[in-house]
């Protein structure tokens, strides 16, 4: 117990009180998160809380930035495999994931307080079209290097590639099993893998 | 307003709970949903729902169902039209949807009463089974008359077709605009083209 309140203490105040509202807003969604419930949690004061950010809206920001940044970072380290476009496709596809706990970012769409709210809603979005953007890049890079076909839509297919992730969480938390995720996965992959230059 | 009240008595009782039940599922959840807002939204007393339907659950489960059945006959609508399997597909994906308003049946996989309870569960999970076996039978029906290549596995890329849809509400929930959702299914459109036999 020492050596884990030593721990904490170490971590400044403002990083405890962004990851314990990160770890709210996940378990009880914006509207069950209460600035008394993350000072508890963050073993901070209510002036040191209102010290570092204005109120729980600015918290949440915090939060919500922190948690898309993460899933940039992760996304990035896929499209940056060495290989082929389908293979640095494959690899961003196939990157280990906890599938039935769902996407961090993606939990984020159905959480009301936070679409309504245009300032938490922006990360979100920015987040999704960052993904399609950089999944667009990585097909167009493909494509001129003549490792895919011309017929292949870069951006049209970088929304799709997204879509199945999100889409394969949703399928997976229905089954109660990560199956659903991994076939849509595979037939996305396979769908692509027509468009391969030497597939003709 | 007379008339309205003539019309809706002239429903069923148990109907009219059923339908109250899907609004309020829809509108505040399954926690948020009391047996007494649903005899308050169905203008029908205690004794009546209990008459009709064991408790809260059995009337949540109903609900569901129905909601379901509904999905299935839309859907099945897309994939009895008549043309090739392609076409088949196409109708299903590009039927006309309130896309911001998102899958009646996919959000409830963000419900976590609903999907903590196997017997509330059971028919979302049925639900996306079925059409995932459905479109994988349209592709396979078009594989063996020819229109799509060998290469296509029908119940992989059928998986991707159901994520698609459910991952493309994600999306343009994210965004506020119904786009991403169109360019979600016309990538996986223009995938499916390259697998026509006369694309090859």
């Amino acid at each position: 117990m020492y050596r884990l309140v030593g721990t904490l203490s170490g971590v400044n105040t403002s990083e405890r009180l962004i990851e314990s509202t990160r770890e709210l807003l996940w378990e009880r969604g914006y509207v069950g998160t209460s600035p008394k419930a993350i000072q508890q949690r963050a073993g901070a004061g209510q002036g040191s809380m209102y010290h570092h950010f204005s109120g729980k809206p600015d918290l949440a920001l915090a939060a919500i930035r922190r948690t898309a940044e993460e899933l940039r970072a992760a996304a990035e380290a896929g499209f940056r495999a060495p290989g082929t476009a389908l293979q640095r496709i494959t690899a961003y596809l196939r990157r280990e994931r906890d599938v039935l706990r769902g996407c961090p970012v993606g939990r984020l769409t159905q959480d009301p307080d936070v679409m309504a709210d245009p300032v938490l809603r922006q990360p979100v979005e920015d987040t999704f079209a960052w993904l399609r953007t950089r999944i667009a890049e990585v097909l167009a890079e493909g494509r001129e290097r003549g490792e895919l076909t011309a017929a292949l839509d870069p951006a049209a297919t970088a929304t799709t590639v997204v879509a199945v992730l999100q889409g394969g969480y949703v399928l997976a938390r229905a089954a109660n099993d990560s199956a659903p995720f991994d076939q849509a996965v595979d037939g996305v992959l396979n769908l692509l893998a027509a468009h391969t230059a030497d597939a003709g």
